[in-house]
């Protein structure tokens, strides 16, 4: 069995005209890798959570519009400047609600405009090869960039913990959802490499199964100890005392260190706090929204009832047109967070002002 | 469609001859009324969780041995006490852990042993008859007990209910798990009855999703409008100011007033606490066990990985081989309750012993 460290969720084959996923939908009962050559393909992947985690959406969209670009046939620069742009909005609407998918693209469009400046002097044959090796360079760059920052999470949460330690995460902000190591698994991969053997706890997280499915998935893949719990035994495992500390992701970060997170993040902090645990959200500083005062006025999404009475389920399990609440995130509250770490190392919630530079 | 109260989900026709169950464990799919004519087949009713809680269940063990000893066609009186043994001994086993059957099938056999002297002077085939008789209404009575205790319990917990009042409860306590109107879901049918129109939120219970298929179906078919979500958003919708109160039932309580239920209670007792939510566990006296003295000489029972990995999924949803930590129940301290309710009142935990009598 590979180690799944040694290969990434989300890579551009070397000659730059295969975007290769592993398909995320799939797992864990079947390892697919997809070879995505169309932009069409790369929409769907993402619109169908073939690739999923924002990290991991941006770079797929980067990488894709890339690729795109190194097939497409361009009979002059005119055309191929109408298909950039083309692409680039094709992809920019596949999943709205992925902040870092249009952070890449538009990116990828600044990259684009200086590579044309840069050639216009240039025969159009040879215009189009150099775009094409920018384009192509940048979309790596912002991969590698996302590598360093997922180490320097890694590192700053190691320098939390010791030896064999209980960590309880929740829902997916590893491997798969990054461009490697992941954000609140980072550390843990980090202290495995070092040999620290941590026992990991991964709440299964409903209704989409997160953590069952790839959390689970991707650290017995790296050879950690996981055991899987329903996130309602959680508090079970945190008073028998074996956790030590809690790791999960961010999705936004408000101004005052509220985190808006999968939902059931804030139930696993107040927990912890009633337990005297420590608790950690953890993700890259683009996550802090300085925007946004407080989690009031993070606008939650409410999703379809068919992920808690259908999805995955072999015949429905609640009744027929039953009335279900279902926010995709909720907001905890900075005061249940020990603290925030980021490529910049650990903050206390309430100092992120420091961040902003 | 008939308000799920107008009828009981374990009933003995009225020759006394059928127990008639409504099969929990294809429910919410298929609602299908068993006709159980056999020993054999009444313990498998309980072995496979057709019929479940622990009330329910030993109701169903008295009536299912009545209706047994009414269809045996006895030679003599030797015969017919050789097969009430034999009845009585085989039901006792469908479920070790259910208390509640022991109970019932003791007291059954005090009745027979009470019958057979009662009538030691009559003719053979005039004594079975009046054996009978006695058994059937023994049975009977168990039941309609149990129904007062219910009904006496909903009173003790409508008190505490105002109109339009948001109630969340978790996993099932309900009209399907005792002989009617429940425990935990009995207040609520109260309060529905009297015009109050609660709002109730239903936790959907991982693993075995009591609180969807069995909690939100029995409060749709009485009209009560429910909500369906998984526990992991219950802090969620405590946050929002969508909860009053907090109603789940209980296992088993020990004498400092810890009460062992489905796990999860306690993670939604911590909750409550910490928004400030009144919180009581709700079920009959007999469930309070003045030997064990507190929760942690309550031993948990561990279930199989089967029940989180693959049961209800059309596939499996955790990698093949993975490590489960499926506890059925937890133990809530008694600290994290406002209250205690049994049918005879609102007691604190702390102070169960004047239950004692």
């Amino acid at each position: 069995m590979r180690n799944i460290l040694e290969y990434d969720s989300v890579e551009l084959s070397q000659n730059g005209k295969d975007l290769i996923i592993l398909d995320q939908s799939v797992l864990p009962n079947q390892e697919k890798f997809l070879h995505l050559t169309t932009a069409e393909q790369v929409f769907y992947a993402i619109t169908l959570l073939k690739v999923r985690g924002a990290p991991a959406i941006g770079i797929a969209g980067a990488l894709g519009l890339a690729m795109c670009m190194n097939r497409f046939k361009a009979r002059n620069l005119q055309a191929f400047d109408k298909e950039f742009l083309r692409v680039k909005r094709y992809l920019y609407i596949s999943r709205p609600t992925a902040v870092s998918l249009m952070v890449t693209l538009d990116r990828m469009e600044r990259c684009y405009y200086e590579a044309v400046e840069a050639t216009k002097d240039m025969k159009g044959e040879t215009a189009i090869k150099t775009i094409r090796e920018r384009l192509t360079s940048e979309a790596r760059a912002i991969k590698l960039e996302d590598v360093q920052k997922c180490l320097s999470i890694s590192e700053a949460g190691f320098s939390l913990l010791k030896p064999g330690m209980g960590i309880l995460t929740y829902c997916n902000a590893g491997h798969l959802a990054t461009s490697r190591y992941g954000t609140a698994l980072g550390p843990i991969y980090y202290a495995q490499q070092k040999g620290y053997m941590p026992k990991v706890y991964s709440c299964e997280t409903r209704p989409m199964l997160q953590g069952s499915r790839l959390t689970a998935y991707e650290l017995t893949k790296a050879g950690v100890d996981v055991t899987l719990i329903c996130a309602n035994m959680a508090a079970d495992v945190m008073s028998r005392g074996k956790i030590d500390i809690v790791f999960f992701g961010c999705d936004r970060i408000a101004a005052n260190g509220d985190v808006a997170n999968k939902v059931g993040s804030s139930m696993i902090a107040i927990l912890a706090k009633h337990y005297g645990i420590p608790c950690y959200s953890i993700g890259p500083v683009n996550s802090i929204d300085f925007n946004t005062p407080t989690g009031r006025d993070i606008v939650i999404e409410e999703r379809p009832s068919f992920e808690v009475t259908d999805m995955y389920f072999d015949k429905p399990v609640a009744p027929k047109g039953i009335k279900v609440y279902n926010p995709a995130f909720d907001v905890t509250p900075a005061d249940m967070l020990t603290g925030i770490i980021t490529e910049k190392g650990i903050s206390k919630p309430s100092q992120l002002a420091k961040l902003k530079e």
